[in-house]
């Protein structure tokens, strides 16, 4: 995500008008607003041709399923449940049906394995590329939204799955960690939560942001999926790749020994590693070996 | 909207999922979802440059205030309440800051003026055109929501505000009749109600299709915008031009002759016109003097 895009986005979150019933707006995975007695989340992605994705390389269904999927990614970084989406679309005009239809397969394959019913939409032509906007509502389990901010220093700082090099192959193809995340805040008391769609190191600093403190990474402890070598090391992989769509949650740490070593979701194939802390400083830091040193949002790590 | 996109609709409609909690899915202004004791209306619209607006001829402002006002003019339909908007763009990579800003300032004006919180959203650059995508969610009044179906043979067809020639300034400064439906829908009973994007002969259609009843329109009694005088009729460009962003709306005789009396939109400046009737049988005709004819959805007028 481009740096202008986040002063944008800053820019936008000033100028939002309040709301009595709006509880999270901007700055979270979802928005959150009340309706009657329980909360609804809400998300918007859009996936645009030429930008985060390329029909020479995938196929129209991964489109779908994926503009479907980073959606769900998001509502399950507030352990909400997925219900209802709507989709619009801008079609290229000279593409023909076939790519609308490969679309829609996909959106909706991935909506119906997480339950989500598609409720409506707008479709377009276009003399440009293919764009799929979907917007996501859902609600919230009866403890409510896990949100960004409720990380306390002293928290143990957990990932789900082995993280970076998502672009050699799992960018299309993840899960979102929608049970993951349910299963989670039923068993046990998460205080804050993110799906890793920037990277680590960057989705870190946003909850560290919303909550008002600071951290400190273990990079020993980051699972790292394996890659094919180039001139980025294995690590900052892991903290600056980015599209891992896996979880990170904070939690006390009583909590946290008691669902590492109950790992609640071995079975399901997910192992829960432990990767740092949340400190009391503003500052975020990365511990490799005896050596400290400031975290950076992109990840990049200083050769010594 | 171009033919191909109706068929596209339709193979979807019949693709999605039902959801005994989905009310109302494709093929109403909005979809209808029940969430605790009441219902939420769901729209989404798209605005795509180089086939929705040319930035040569209007504002970023223009497109933002478009973009959110087609969206209020859908849940006007419903006669909810509009409450809260998710808006994805695709920003043009070479165009700046300020084109942003300005389809914000647009969105965010139109939503004040009804009362919408605008809750998130998704930026994004392209190196193509600006594409502006809106979900606006909106939550029905004690009485429900009035949808397209309900039309029964014998009820008045009416018609706020005049019609045609949108092109000719309307099509950009409208406003979408969210007060006005929801007073109609206060005050009287109404069967089904539509908003006009398409133009009058379509969305005339689109209303006896869902409400499986026919029509009989009265070319003297539609009220008609002036405009420039080009080949077409000011009563072809009123049954075919498109986003009117008016209502048409089927009740009962007796409701419909006191509404037209009490004229309740009068001190607004918005009046009801009656144009016509639903019928028994699958037919939409249109009565001009003595002459009857099958109404062309296109609104084009045979010539005598």
């Amino acid at each position: 995500m481009a740096r202008g895009e986040w002063d944008f986005i800053a820019w936008l979150r000033e100028k939002v008008a309040s709301d009595p019933r709006l509880r999270v707006g901007i700055g979270d995975d979802t928005a959150v607003v009340t309706k009657g007695s329980s909360d609804l989340v809400v998300t918007c992605d859009m996936l645009v041709e030429g930008v985060h994705f390329d029909l020479s390389q995938c196929t129209p269904a991964d489109v779908g399923r994926k503009a479907m999927n980073v959606n769900l990614s998001d509502i399950a970084a507030m352990a909400a449940h997925p219900r209802w989406a709507v989709v619009a679309v801008a079609l290229p005009r000279d593409r023909g049906r076939g790519l609308a239809e490969g679309v829609y397969e996909g959106l909706s394959a991935a909506a119906e394995r997480f339950g989500v019913t598609l409720i409506g939409g707008d479709t377009n032509s276009t003399p440009n590329g293919l764009v799929v906007s979907v917007t996501l509502i859902g609600e919230v389990t009866e403890k409510g939204a896990v949100l960004r901010s409720g990380a306390k220093p002293g928290d143990v700082l957990c990932v789900t799955g082995p993280l970076g090099y998502s672009l050699d192959g799992k960018h299309l193809a993840f899960t979102p960690r929608v049970r993951e995340a349910l299963l989670l805040h039923e068993r046990y008391e998460l205080h804050a939560m993110i799906d890793l769609s920037d990277g680590l190191a960057s989705d870190l600093f946003h909850l560290t942001d919303e909550s008002g403190c600071g951290a400190i990474l273990e990079a020993d402890a980051i699972p790292i999926r394996s890659g094919p070598a180039d001139d980025r090391s294995p690590l900052e992989h892991a903290l600056g790749d980015g599209e891992d769509f896996e979880l990170l949650f904070a939690l006390a740490e009583e909590e946290a020994k008691k669902l590492l070593e109950e790992q609640p979701l071995d079975s399901s194939g997910t192992h829960i590693s432990e990767v740092g802390k949340a400190t009391r400083t503003s500052e975020v830091l990365l511990r490799s070996g005896l050596r400290v040193e400031p975290l950076r949002r992109e990840g990049f790590v200083h050769r010594w």
